[in-house]
């Protein structure tokens, strides 16, 4: 049976993530079930689209990828789920899988989105505050069960788009933004590794400060020292040795972050 | 095998709540655990007891839910276990179980009490402090192992009893309190839905601000906005669109909510 | 099939902690996995050592507990995994496992450290920063899977030791310190409970107040009594009844801790 995978912005303080998985166990007995995250800040879907598409392409082929971040939930804002290259998701129509399809369409991936709305594959009684127990875990349970995709919905063509931050083009370089902050205080960027092509000698600029050529990985410089280099997923990455680079900066999501070649 | 779910005030940064696995999966191996909570207020037997209450009834029938928010361990307060409706519950007698006895007693449902005082289903050594890794996992694992619920212990029919606040009857409306507060800022209050009985016309008064009608959900309105509506366990909620309304109201637990029909 | 346990500093806002399971299950489908904690200290190894240490033992035989604490990833610092006593151990060589070491040997027991060089058992591309995902994950799966230790790696003999603080004597008792402050505000020293031998009349000295006389549990004395008791792993510990000693003390892990018999 295909592994399901949560991700939402619950938290864990009140047994809400529990919940989910009592009723994927009630309709899929035995399927196992991993928590991505449930600390995605509370209504920040660009920060749960990046979460979970940096998260999700290390599960096996056919896992179910449930992602809750659902500030309008309740509203008319569609429930979907998706076939994505080898992998299914289940959520809210808000964008959240917008990285996974752009990816996706890069590659020349088959993406299939479908409308959830046959309520025979729900909780029998719907509320207006919370879908992830009454719509998704019900859906990705019955996926799991080996319910076609196709049977749960009608297939749409016209997902919400979330607009993501792209590096633009300078002078002698490009201009990104801070992406993630992540538990370490590291700080991630859209500034892909690609875009280095082989120049070493370059400066990254954050917060005023200018850091000069990469370094391989932490423990290469000194307690405390600034460095940048390539993260775990290929991008531009600014942290301090030992310490929380986003607070010693005071930088947060969003912000600019410049590479310059020299 | 039936599901172990944890319910707990350990907190999640000193591997308390690992523990609680490793000792359960020795005696009752492959058994899958769901960790409802860790994250009680410590030593808040209410807040436990309604986070019990609320997501009990999602898992399959047959669930052995272990709760431990315990500040008596030690003491002579007795541990138990209970068989109530469909579900089993095993931990200390302080009230924890309150509201699920108050509601099966209230719906004719069978409520069986034993007293824990069997200590060859312990643990050997049983320390003063940690009865949950001691006491209550082996028993949660004996229990889905298979051995009868009647074997644990001694039956009881006096379980100490919570004191649950309970709306009050006003003139032109009801006298409430808030019950709980969630990740989101969320007031969940113990006034339920059943009170407004088709009255449309209605006021919330909470922190000396009146919220007039109920909104459906939260997208509804604007971001920012003062609402109340239906959770989705049937009781009157008061949140701020998008944002925090616990944190902009400055309300706490206990705090009076009114609800006036006009 | 074993289980594995996971135990790092990543916290769970990130999905971090979510990446390990997937990469594990691709290698071992269906192994069961329990979060020791996630939420130890960034780069505080000594503390990631402890309550390794305290958890691992309550775990089945056989069990692939995996520890990353690791600030020292993608330099020459070595990637190990250990059989000691009955149970296997997978992360990086910087004294996580000292105190795992160290009593293995006092009771005689074997260990076997293996410097994980085998890269066919690790993922195909293995960034600099998240040795976690890219090489302790697959290994501690292989593990799981069957593999022999030794085909992982070469043995070693020199692991990296990590000093652990020890109680030294003084007239009449002994001088120890904090070693770790739990989720309630308790104070866990490393006292243990062996030194007392019988002696009742003493005095445990902390931030400058003496306690008289140990107690036996928390719920023995009012709330808000500053008390010295045996913790469930048999060692002194100080805590505030229903409070947190170490906020009310101002104590923090290092400091000071004095045991005096009279």
């Amino acid at each position: 049976m295909p592994i399901i995978t949560l991700l939402t912005d619950f938290g864990s303080k009140n047994g809400f993530s529990g919940v989910l998985k009592g009723v994927i166990w009630k309709i899929a007995p035995g399927v196992q079930i991993a928590d991505l995250t449930h600390e995605i800040t509370p209504q920040n879907v660009l920060e749960g689209s990046i979460a979970l598409w940096r998260a999700a392409p290390y599960f096996p082929p056919g896992t179910i990828h449930m992602a809750v971040v659902d500030p309008g939930v309740g509203t008319l804002r569609r429930p979907i789920a998706a076939h994505i290259a080898d992998h299914f998701f289940v959520g809210p129509d808000n964008g959240l899988f917008t990285p996974l399809l752009e990816q996706a369409y890069r590659l020349g991936q088959p993406a299939i989105l479908i409308h959830l709305d046959k309520p025979q594959y729900w909780l029998p009684v719907v509320s207006n505050t919370f879908h992830g127990r009454d719509i998704f875990s019900p859906v990705a349970a019955h996926l799991a069960s080996g319910i076609d995709l196709e049977l749960l919905g009608t297939p749409i063509f016209d997902p919400v788009k979330l607009e993501l931050p792209r590096p633009i083009k300078v002078q002698k370089g490009w201009c990104g933004q801070v992406l993630l902050i992540d538990h370490f205080g590291n700080i991630a960027t859209n500034l892909s590794g690609d875009l280095i092509q082989g120049e070493k000698d370059l400066v990254v600029t954050i917060a005023g400060r200018g850091i000069h050529r990469l370094t391989n990985t932490y423990g290469e410089k000194q307690a405390g020292d600034l460095i940048a280099l390539i993260d775990s997923e290929n991008f531009i990455e600014v942290a301090t040795v030992n310490g929380n680079a986003a607070r010693t900066l005071g930088v947060v999501v969003g912000d600019p972050v410049e590479l310059h070649f020299q």
